[in-house]
């Protein structure tokens, strides 16, 4: 019913009524699309601020992506009607008909979608790939007909255009284009703002490689009474080659086929947006009238997206007693990485925190894209050390939303960021680069940048050395804890601590070593200041408001543990064995859910005032009371980084999903992506808890992966080489790997060993004494063989 | 088919699908909702910026109201699903199911709405009404078996909620409220505002007079694979109950009824907005549980919501030879002038030119209203003279939007609406109040406020003496002429001469001759400036751009002719009889349609960069080389002005939409409100022509009112009393009217009389010999006939 297909490159679904919502998303260096097993679809592409040709129905909000995304009868989706002789209609995949198929299938590829839907010994495969560059889909249809009879086929692509523009819209068949272009301009109101849009592509086709017979291009005259289900139009025998003038425009084209037994016709269509009829001509050259040995551009195209995904692989190919963890991590989380490090989520200033985090995750996978971002965040800095909220990508972009909001954790980032791509690449070099400051004036070596980003948390502290929040930090932005500039939070006072460790390691690493031993005195003096405040009894406080009111505590009966206090103090050192021991137990007992851990508990249900927005997030319903990935992942990465394995591979399993189908059907999700979030609050609301976003847009992936390979798996880099010192859960006999690191490859086996006391690694059959595997050299192969205890 | 029904307080529609965007709408002090034929609805309140309680499906844009507004099937509505023992389905008023109805009616009235849908013998009959002040519809909805047989029945009231939020959106069954709960809260980013949302309404409820026999709130379960045609929910026995945490949530009651042959069944609901449950309380005892004088509050709500409503007449009532015309001006016209003095668009800060003109129209209906509002317009101006984009009406308020791109037109504005209020009313008193200028540190009299306006117009010209036209004028933005601060305004020089010229009649009339001397050569000036730049040989130019080119002119391809410059220099006399011949030939040749005068022609295809926006407006799409009835009515009055009375009734009568079925359903609109356009583009985009905007905001209401009493009936104020002088079309015999006027009430009988050589004016029988009715007495009622000449 849903399984991975045999290369373990598709995830496939059966049905489309068990998981309605179950999508796959493809993206190109210009865009994105989301599309369902039902045939729902969204798509956006950048010029340079995110931009859409397929819209909704009324006018849209721009906004950030949202988590949860709603589907309705209109919603931009791409679509076949295909009608025989009696006049019987279905459509493809699903919508708009509802037709209940005789087969069905939809494969979610790393570079393309599927969906075959068979109704009355009727096939329709609809495939979808993009190109590596172009703002424009690549669609194949293909009819087959598996009937005995010979089938009088009107086959008709419906490809939403909707409500293009409050100031403008139509849309004609072009005969010389063999397109359906739709025309709007952007609407402007400031004059400046003209010059802006002067380049947009403003233009919606959609391109064929056969010449309609008909074609509609009006909605309202494609609906008429029969609504999307039983489209008027579609009851005549030809469409009626219309047009839309200030009337929502939609693509359809209608074709008349006649198909023996067994036969198939395939169709191709282009979709997309243009700046002009000029672009689109350009388009259909480059893509249907052009062959280069024996393939048209569209071939060409489909090979060249397959090959650029394909390159987005991971350092890290395992085989464990879980295919479907195996499958996850060998081929679907390096392409979300990918997808992140590529695309910025298609943001033009984002977030510096998720900035940071997304590129991090390129360090497994394509380290100059990561070492050139950390460059350019640094560029963007403050000469105070401060942070800015966002980084700007191009000229002329600006700080929109949530960034305009001053958030405190921002100089977190940087060290936590560059540690591991400095363990996977040993590129210490990098923190040598001069950068110029934000203003263009001073400079400074990116080990400076990062000195003063260290300096301004030490100095954005209260008396009593706790660090201020501001109007907000990572994950939970509390914006009324600390507006009138007193209210401080306990996790980042936490995270400034481990954040001197990690810093202190890299000082020392780089022979600076009065350097680290000051940053190790700052960790222990914060450490200290938070067990004074912070320490609750069983677990840390989240912060302490402008008015002095701890929260995140005992007496409080919402909002009384919050997770990321609880896993950066184990990583920073903070708790001690007894307090360690406590806050474990706590998560344990108040914030895991069969889904993972909850990001805090119970959730709120109205405004604590001096709390704030956090609290506008009600329980059961967005980011409050969540199992919110991104803090379940440090939390696992914390528990690794202290030992405790047993633990931190159980909420790992909860994050990723696994073959059980009643899990998946609760998360409602093909696991091919981890959301940012499953829905939480399941002491309070079971119904829904486990729910998936369907949001992708998340800093989990890069932390998960790094929990893999610094924890679980334990290969990761150092200065000397690469440690290698697993930490399997224990039912778990064996596991292999392959590893890609520093030019060579390491294939790891590891296996439980009656009789070993301690982990003992082989390279080559040589026990290495600590685990490490000195000068590597690239381009080789070696052999790992690792023993572990059995009774670890 | 269409027609007015018996009392004319209502328009009755027999058909969904011949009009199917035919809407009314109703309004009080804080909302507003526009419903169509088929259940569709659009609802906005004032918290105090626009804020919905039943919103799309997907993230809306906040906007000011568009025009043309599209339906489809997840758009907000109000439904009835009726359900028989064998399962048959259908739902009133059409949508979503659309079942073809055996009888249907759709009456449009002032102070309700109501629906009935017959289908299979079983009657639905929904009536919605409003309060005078509360965010809440008042609906009805009644079951009636005209069958022979006992019916059972479910009954599902569903009025759709949408996506209230992306952060957080929730719903649920309150049994002591006997109330649908859906909760959201706005969100914020800034803090500040989390203080500006504490008071919002952002709950939205359905509250029943009956106790359901279950109901539904999530919109996801209640659909299930069934679609909004055929709900999965409502072919089970009984709604499940559910409950919304983040999910679409909807209100949906189930009633289980046994209807006898002839028995009928009323159920009552609110559905509305409130700030918190205490709220929703508090409407259910008001409404339900009250009771004064034997009827509930509900009654009595509606009883006096129709009494405010019938408050807002107008001061003219005709019989003519055409009832249509007469329905229209003396039941809808008035209504539609109040609504807009009443509400001011929803909008908090009006665009200057709107709310002087909307509050023209006040004049004729609630002049005190009037009053208030111009006084409070100037205290916005600056010292300089200069008048604001727009008009705040709140403490806090901001301009959006257009609003804060700079106009060089809105000093224009304030002396021809006064003219108007000072026919009416005599109240030249209002000259001489005190108001301060912006900023609040000097004061002046009205009269100043208004010298200073034209002041300022005087000073922004440029080297000839034209109008600069900075980033746009009136009705026509054309935000490149003049953003390098050289281009210039054609239709503003025109205008200017006129508003001077009205300014002297002003002056003079108070006894300051001196002055109005003054801007009698001051107009002089600027006509033959106007004359010497702008006139193309048959018309006048519609500006001079920045770099020197001038548009608007026979040489034009597109935009060749413009509307307003050519009706204004008949008003403003800048044109000589010669002149003013050539220019209405010109306007009739190429920008007079069957339904009405476009304002530009021909209408623009592609961007014109020196002119700019306006050719954003595509033809045959929005408003470029739209019938834009603003611009229109004051051609009309022009035409008037100089006597072309045979012109302008024929455009006024393409304008109000006639008795003809064929020229209703090519305008899409029952003939309740005149729409701000019709679509235009009528040479180049025969097919769309005609269409009605839709949208009921717009100044064209006050000008036609205007053209009526000054123009047409001719029974103008002035300072002696009353003028008549009536330009009735040659093919008029007779007309009558009643006139309210300055406390006074004239019966006006006109009359073709053969032998009559000028109009002869008797009022109880007196000849007059200049037509002016003076000392009027308050509270006395003149008979007046008229005689005018049977080949005038």
């Amino acid at each position: 019913m849903i399984q991975p297909s045999n290369d373990n490159e598709f995830y496939e679904l059966d049905d489309p009524t068990v998981l309605p919502k179950a999508s796959g998303f493809l993206w190109n260096e210009r865009m994105m699309v989301q599309a369902t097993c039902r045939g729902y679809m969204v798509a956006q592409f950048m010029q340079p601020e995110p931009a859409k040709y397929s819209h909704g129905p009324n006018l849209e909000a721009k906004s950030f992506m949202q988590p949860e995304q709603g589907y309705y009868a209109h919603h931009p989706g791409r679509f076949v009607y295909v009608k025989d002789e009696a006049g019987r209609l279905f459509s493809a995949p699903y919508e708009p008909v509802r037709a209940r198929p005789d087969q069905f299938l939809f494969s979610v590829g790393k570079s393309s979608l599927r969906w075959m839907t068979e109704s009355s010994g009727i096939r329709v495969q609809m495939t979808l790939t993009l190109s590596p560059s172009d703002v424009v889909e690549l669609w194949r249809v293909k009819i087959t007909n598996k009937t005995p009879q010979r089938k009088n086929l009107s086959v008709y692509p419906y490809f939403t255009v909707g409500y293009m523009s409050w100031m403008n819209q139509s849309g004609e068949y072009r005969p010389e284009l063999q397109s359906i272009v739709c025309s709007s301009v952007t609407p402007y109101q400031k004059y400046p703002d003209y010059f802006k849009n002067l380049e947009f592509k403003d233009k919606t086709f959609l391109l064929a490689d056969h010449e309609p017979a008909a074609w509609e291009v009006n909605q309202e005259a494609f609906e008429g009474e029969g609504g999307l289900a039983f489209p008027s139009a579609v009851q005549q025998p030809f469409l009626a080659k219309g047009d839309a003038r200030y009337e929502t425009p939609v693509c359809i084209f209608q074709y008349q086929v006649a198909l023996e037994p067994g036969e198939e016709r395939e169709y191709r269509f282009l979709f997309g947006a243009a700046k002009d009829e000029a672009e689109i001509a350009d388009v259909r050259r480059r893509y249907f009238l052009t062959k280069e040995g024996g393939l048209d551009g569209f071939a060409r195209a489909e090979a060249e997206y397959r090959e650029v995904i394909a390159q987005g692989k991971g350092c890290l190919t395992i085989q464990t007693p879980d295919p479907a963890l195996d499958n996850f991590v060998n081929h679907w989380m390096p392409r979300q990485m990918d997808y992140h490090g590529k695309t910025n989520r298609l943001s033009t200033d984002p977030q510096t925190r998720n900035y940071l985090q997304d590129n991090m995750g390129m360090s497994y996978i394509r380290p100059s894209i990561a070492r050139a971002a950390f460059l350019h965040a640094v560029g963007q800095q403050h000469e105070s050390g401060e942070m800015p909220d966002g980084i700007l990508l191009f000229e002329g972009a600006e700080l929109k939303y949530i960034n305009q909001v001053p958030h405190a954790d921002h100089c977190v980032w940087l060290p936590l960021c560059l540690a591991p791509y400095l363990d996977e690449t040993d590129d210490y070099g990098i923190l040598d680069a001069v950068v110029p400051f934000a203003g263009g004036k001073a400079s400074a070596t990116l080990f400076e940048h990062v000195e003063r980003g260290l300096g301004w948390l030490r100095q954005s502290r209260d008396h009593r050395g706790l660090n201020f929040i501001h109007q907000g930090d990572w994950c939970d932005p509390m914006n009324m804890v600390g507006y009138k500039g007193k209210g401080v939070s306990g996790w980042l006072t936490i995270a400034t601590a481990y954040v001197f460790r990690v810093w202190a390691d890299i000082c020392e690493k780089t022979g600076r070593s009065d350097r680290a031993e000051q940053h190790r005195l700052e960790a222990q003096k914060t450490n200290d200041t938070a067990n004074r405040y912070l320490w609750d009894g069983n677990w840390y406080a989240r912060g302490i408001t402008d008015d002095n009111v701890v929260f995140g505590v005992s007496t409080d009966s919402e909002g009384r543990i919050f997770l990321n206090p609880q896993g950066w103090a184990l990583l920073g050192g903070t708790a001690n064995d007894d307090q360690r021991r406590r806050l474990i137990q706590a998560v344990t007992d108040q914030l895991e859910s069969p889904y993972g851990v909850e990001k805090l508990a119970p959730a709120y249900t109205k405004m604590r005032e001096d709390v704030g927005r956090v609290t506008q997030k009600h329980p059961g319903s967005a980011e409050n009371g969540a199992v919110y990935n991104h803090a379940g992942a440090f939390y696992i990465y914390a528990l690794y980084s202290v030992g405790e394995r047993q633990d931190a591979y159980r909420l790992l399993r909860k994050m990723l999903p696994g073959p059980d189908l009643d899990d998946i059907i609760q998360r409602g999700q093909l696991p091919v992506f981890l959301p940012n979030y499953y829905r939480g609050a399941y002491r309070q609301f079971s119904r829904t808890a486990g729910r998936s976003s369907h949001l992708f847009n998340t800093g989990t992936v890069p932390w998960v992966y790094r929990s893999l390979i610094d924890g679980l798996f334990g290969v990761r880099g150092c200065r000397e080489g690469l440690l290698v010192a697993p930490q399997l859960p224990d039912h778990w006999p064996q596991a292999s790997l392959v590893r890609s690191f520093r030019g060579a490859r390491f294939t790891v086996r590891i296996q439980r060993q009656p009789g070993v006391a301690t982990t003992e690694v082989r390279v080559d059959g040589r026990l290495l004494a600590d685990g490490i595997i000195r000068d590597i050299v690239p381009g080789s192969e070696y052999e790992v063989e690792v023993s572990i205890p059995s009774a670890q």
